[in-house]
């Protein structure tokens, strides 16, 4: 099997299944990193690449990647994702009343929270997908991921993984100068990808975490939600698939709903193909929702590209995702 | 007025009402930051704090200090405070038989959680405590937080606030050096806190997110929870509220349910009086379960208790608390 | 004061709040049932009434009145009001692959829900609505409904009580012979009642729990739900609160969200005046969103509008509201 | 295959497989309402009746079966089954205070329940429980409940199928006169059953809802939950799945957690064999943790122990059991 295309125009778009596969066992990456991995391409930062990160803060100043929490959110019910739902189980309306019993005048506020782990701001985990019924590192999916969680590659395993040098690739700003928007549907290619950086002058090593800005959350916070939570956005191009497994990246996110890409790039029933290659066989963990406005700002005003980046998920055990609060540390 | 004893001897245990008050009045911080204030204490970080505490990391290890968000954790349903309850919205099971529906063989995973914010490690919220029906600032406890949450102080201003210097404060192992436990109802005095600061090498300093580990999460992990959850705990005596004021710390977390020592301090009914004097009064942002073991084991064997450390809130609008994976990186 | 209008073009459409004022004078049953009263218009219901509803079985049918719980519901997010999310614990996908650890041959499926209570059919308890602070019998609101719910009029105090005659007004194919279906605006006056009654060969009597089809839910059901949780909709005019209140009904519920009509019947901003004056001044337990197409149909061409109707609320301790399924026994 | 035994001391208690497989085998009712059935023994409820199940009606008086669905239940977190978590969305405290913003003195306080659907009254759904991978009526486990629920037995398709006759056999009052309560782990017989209903003057029959008191929830109450979620138990023994087969009854509950004996009757390890038999080879619908005891104490004193059931479920789309508040009408 040749190596695949890596321009958009090469796609046979009429064969999903068969440009998924081509790419699946070209840039697959089971037992690289031993038989009981679960962590996958997050294997790529090593220390010496937290040290070198580390050395990046120069400001001081920490820029949230984070999307709000809250019934205001993206979500329309799709597969049952719902917008968080916070309810509280104390208010200080109680307890300026006196109504809570407690002593000497102390009074409390507590919260409940009931939401998708990936309702808003997340990291998408190992075993959220699969291929053919194949999770990551080749296990079967149904010995990984049951009633009970991922029992094998749950997001607590990355507890501690996820801080690195952190990489923007503002596209939007680089292919659309004006906006800084892509428009809706626009597949962006491994040349945009290589072309933002060389323009902003960074280059993407390995471990770098990758942060994609397309400008549609800057859109949609302009115009409304519409359709941000599964409808037609701008996003990676299949064929940058090489590009993710050659450069070493840990991870990738982006401003948008889904990543890739959409509608995808086929002209039949298709969902969500860079998916399929990159968890369960690349082993990417790839961030979705991420607000990356305020961080494209300051990189455009800086002219600095690289930052400290640390994006620890939340700890659920069994999880196939995990809601984050990404800080970029400048 | 004159100045609250820091020394517990000195309490009055049959009126918490007045210790409560006078260390109020003596440390409150109203107004030191303006009146539209949402900070509290975390204003003491500032970006020079940043870069200083950047250069701290040394060896890129990062040490994930939150316990497992799970149905194992420790909560029995107090005030309706329950273990996180995690369900899946679809299956690696259904994706290997084939029930998704999808398209060219890719099948997913997502899953949902319902969780008190205050369930496992955390922070606390300015929002959190209220003394005499007045929350933060001065505000009037019903004036922030409603059934609508916390409509001021919510957790998610802090959402870029919480990456600084923390420093470790092992009172366990200093106290006892052979178990590095402290007996549940031990209260932590100023003086022991100076004086592991002093053995450990280590000045605490404005803006430092203080980590004070009692060894009762290793007790527990050992032993069961039993009543980890709002039982005897160690924990800050209510006579430390003078050097948490002094300091200009930024924040303080230990390894305990409760932060402050339990049973608190007095013979007569009385619930987390230093809560009351350091949320509402001094500002202060108070982590909770948090798991200093592996940290305490790295500073112990390197010499070195201070890092960088990186925790911010999940930005959920209007919280009065959030969990937290916070990292500490060496 | 004189007695309120009973003629909507009676209403001063600029004084919302003098015309619930008078109403709510008029019609104020506190104190009737006792200073301990919980149930309101509920006590109408007698054992002997009991007998006779169950008299009025003849053909064994049962018709459950309950609109189903599920994502595909009406909610849309307005005051945190989502549709019901339902997830599994287990599955049999899981059973029959086997991994459920479980001896001998046994599997298993369990499930958790997360939803308002006012999310679908539902009761309004008597804590629902306040009027002025105060809540039903004139205790005040914050007596009575705090962050632990309704501590005096919780739901649960109706478990045994909602079981009596059903009479249905169909309002609906009473004014529109042809369609069945009541604009979205349409006020429902007490002549429409007593008209579609007489037309019915009814009569609303002491006790009864009344049901009044407007056939929004028919539209709703045929064109989509569009605006049905909360925008326009037929339903009871302001002015019908005396009929409701010298009928001394047990209950009423309609097919539409808020029971009475939106817009509200004021050219200034209103609110649901016919609940200020129902729940906590008449006592009055309120049905919303049942779905009595079917019943409508049967009685219709049974030219009977009168059956047993049981319509225990789920006994949530401290619920302000209840999901139901009520059941029409013909 | 002969016919299985009804005598305990005839069941191999090293062989559950096997007792389990011989009772599957000869009470099998797969196929007897068709191909498409979703309602297995409430099938032999028919209009008739439930005709004649009205003319019980007496004294109109109606008793609640429920149990308060709030966090003072019996769960503990077996197999993530919490009890019921009730949050408010609005208060009747910020009504007062004025803090909603509503229109003309109008307030208002919503709800909000996270639990699971078997915490505590309830229906156990035709899809709650599978024998080797097969679901009622023969279909595969996997074809039937997914992570997406109950795609064909849904409880949504019994909504209007569960009123009848109700009759009690009060078990533990029959066999302990004094104490009215069974020992846990004693297992009830088919002579049990009969004598029980002979003593009460009552013939069980084709299509009645059997409600089979054991004395356990008093003592529960009397003594705390201890570990009736799950623990040891009276309640049905294997060898009465004849007995259920044989009298064509509708459904079966119980006061107890778990229905049948606990521990279950054998000597190697076992789980609640008779739902294994019952659920989806006879096709039983099976309440389990229902308050018998006014029921109980209502009908010692009449003599009479028939009467009218209510007990749909709730709707909830594709669920595999229901919380109920179950109404008997005397």
């Amino acid at each position: 099997m040749s190596e695949p295309s890596e321009d958009p125009h090469g796609l046979d778009r009429s064969d999903p299944e068969g440009e998924i596969a081509r790419r699946a066992a070209a840039y697959r990456n089971w037992g690289r990193w031993g038989e009981d991995d679960r962590l996958g391409t997050l294997n790529f930062i090593d220390e010496r690449k937290r040290v070198a990160a580390a050395k990046l803060v120069r400001t001081g100043q920490v820029v949230s990647l984070a999307q709000s929490f809250d019934m205001n959110g993206p979500q329309k019910g799709w597969r049952r994702r719902t917008n968080p739902v916070h309810t509280m189980l104390d208010t200080g309306t109680d307890a300026e009343r006196g109504t809570q019993g407690f002593p000497h005048g102390i009074g409390g506020a507590d919260d409940v929270i009931a939401m998708p782990l990936q309702c808003s701001t997340q990291w998408d985990g190992l075993g959220h997908i699969f291929d053919h019924g194949n999770a990551w590192n080749g296990r079967r999916a149904g010995d990984v991921v049951t009633s009970d969680g991922d029992l094998v590659t749950g997001i607590e395993h990355a507890a501690s993984a996820v801080v690195a040098r952190g990489v923007l690739l503002d596209v939007g700003r680089f292919l659309q100068p004006d906006t800084g928007e892509l428009a809706d549907g626009y597949a962006i290619t491994t040349a945009d990808l290589v072309g933002a950086a060389d323009a902003q002058g960074v280059t993407v090593e390995r471990g770098d975490i990758v942060l994609v800005r397309t400008g549609q959350l800057a859109r949609a916070r302009r115009d409304g939600w519409g359709d941000y939570a599964g409808g037609a956005a701008p996003g990676l191009s299949l064929t940058t698939a090489g590009w993710i497994h050659r450069t070493e990246v840990a991870a990738i996110a982006t401003d948008t709903w889904g990543f890739e890409v959409r509608p995808n790039e086929f002209d039949v029933p298709a969902f969500q193909p860079l998916h399929q290659v990159s968890i369960p066989n690349i082993g990417l963990t790839i961030g979705e929702m991420w607000d990356l406005e305020e961080l494209a700002s300051a990189c455009a005003e800086s002219g600095v590209y690289e930052f400290l980046l640390s994006a620890p998920p939340l700890p659920v055990t069994g999880a196939v995702g995990s809601p984050v609060n990404p800080v970029a540390i400048l």
